[in-house]
C-alpha cells in the first residue's frame, strides 16, 4: 500500500480566508490524493510579537475594508454565505482548545466546519461557550465532558506548544499550509499549490524497488 | 465600434508582486478584451500613514522571508528570472516620475518592463539614475531631456497628486486594479478577476439599441 503524502493545514478560527479553506480543502486534498494534517492554532500571540493587539485589518482600515469586500466576492465564488461576527476578530480561545482535543478522536474536520459556519456563514459570536456547546451537542458529543477536558492543563499546555511551534516555523498569517519537506504556503489563494507541491514531492521520492 | 472597458493598472517599481504583474498583464489584458489604464505610484507615503518608514516584508521578517520564497516559486512559474535587488526596497521616486512622463507619449509600458525586469530579472540599483538612463537610452529616448522634464515640478506635481488619488481610493498596496464602476482588486493573484470583472461589466452595460 502507497502512504499518501501529508499537508498541514494551521488555520485560526478568526482568520475569515481560513473558513474559506476550511470549508473546500477536504474534497481539494482527496482530489489530490494527500492526507491532511489539522493544526489550529492562535493568532493573536504571534500578531503581539509583532507588536499588534488585534487583527491587521483593524489597524489598517483600508486593508480592512478591502479584505471584507474581497471575502464577499470570494464567498460568491466557493458558494458559501458570509456575515461579518460582532465583535471582528472574535476570541478564539476555547475553539481552538475544543478542536485541538478533537485530533486524536477524529472529529476536529466536522467540529471546525461547524464553527467557522457559525461565525462567518452565520454572524454568530463563537466566543460564547453556549454556541460551543450547541455545536457539540449537534455532533452527538457531551458539551461539559468536552468542554471541561478542553480546559485542562494537559490541553492547554499542548496549544501553547502548537502556538509555539507555529512561530518557530515562520507562520505569521493563516491559513498556511506545510509539505512534508517543509515548503511552507500562505493563505487560500495558495491551496491549490500547496496540495500540488505535497503530491508531486511524494511522487519524486518514491523509490523503484 | 465597441469602446474597450479599461482597467486600471496601479504599480509601485518596488513592488515585487507588480513585477510579476507587469511582465504579464498586456497579454492577459488583450485576451480579456480590456484596456490598460497604467497608474505608476508610490507606496512609500501611503506606509509612511501607517506608522511604516520602510517595506513590511522588512518590518515583519517571517512574511519577509516567506514572501521572498513565494515570489521564487511565481517567478519560475511565470518564466521569469528573479534577483533580490539590494538594498531592498529600492527607492523608486525617479523610475515612477520617468513612467508618469511617459503616460501621455506612448512609453509607460515599456519602460515600465524595462525598469521591473532590470530590478528583479537583474538585481540592478535601479535608483540610480545612470540605470534609469541606460534604460531610456535602449527606448530610443533621450535620456536626459526625459529625465529633466520628469524632475520639472509639473510633473512633480502630478504624481504627488496620484498618489493622494492613490490613497483617498483606498489603495494600500501593489499591484491594485480598478474596473470602470471602481471595483478594486489587490495583488497579483488577483489580476484574471479583475480583468473579468472589467469585460463582465461592460458587457452588462451594453444597452441593445
Amino acid at each position: 500500500m502507497i502512504r499518501r503524502p501529508t499537508l498541514e493545514f494551521w488555520y485560526e478560527f478568526a482568520s475569515t480566508y481560513s473558513y474559506l479553506t476550511a470549508m473546500r480543502i477536504e474534497q481539494a486534498a482527496e482530489e489530490a490524493g494527500v492526507e491532511l494534517v489539522w493544526r489550529p492554532f492562535l493568532l493573536g500571540p504571534i500578531f503581539k510579537t509583532q507588536g499588534w493587539d488585534t487583527s491587521p485589518f483593524n489597524l489598517y482600515p483600508s486593508k480592512g475594508r478591502y479584505m471584507w469586500r474581497d471575502m464577499e466576492r470570494e464567498a460568491v465564488r466557493f458558494g458559501l454565505s458570509l456575515f461579518k461576527p460582532n465583535p471582528f476578530p472574535q476570541n478564539t480561545l476555547l475553539a481552538a482548545r475544543v478542536a485541538l482535543l478533537g485530533l486524536d478522536r477524529g472529529w476536529t474536520p466536522v467540529f471546525t466546519k461547524a464553527v467557522y459556519t457559525a461565525e462567518f456563514g452565520e454572524g454568530r459570536d463563537i466566543s460564547d461557550p453556549q454556541v460551543i456547546s450547541g455545536i457539540l451537542s449537534g455532533l452527538g458529543l457531551d458539551p461539559e465532558d468536552v468542554t471541561a477536558e478542553a480546559q485542562s492543563d494537559t490541553n492547554k499546555t499542548r496549544l501553547r506548544r502548537l502556538n509555539d511551534e507555529a512561530q518557530s516555523r515562520g507562520v505569521f498569517g493563516a491559513p498556511t499550509f506545510f509539505a512534508e519537506d517543509g515548503e511552507m504556503f500562505w493563505g487560500n489563494d495558495r491551496l491549490e499549490q500547496a496540495l500540488g507541491w505535497a503530491a508531486t514531492q511524494a511522487r519524486r521520492s518514491e523509490v523503484p524497488l
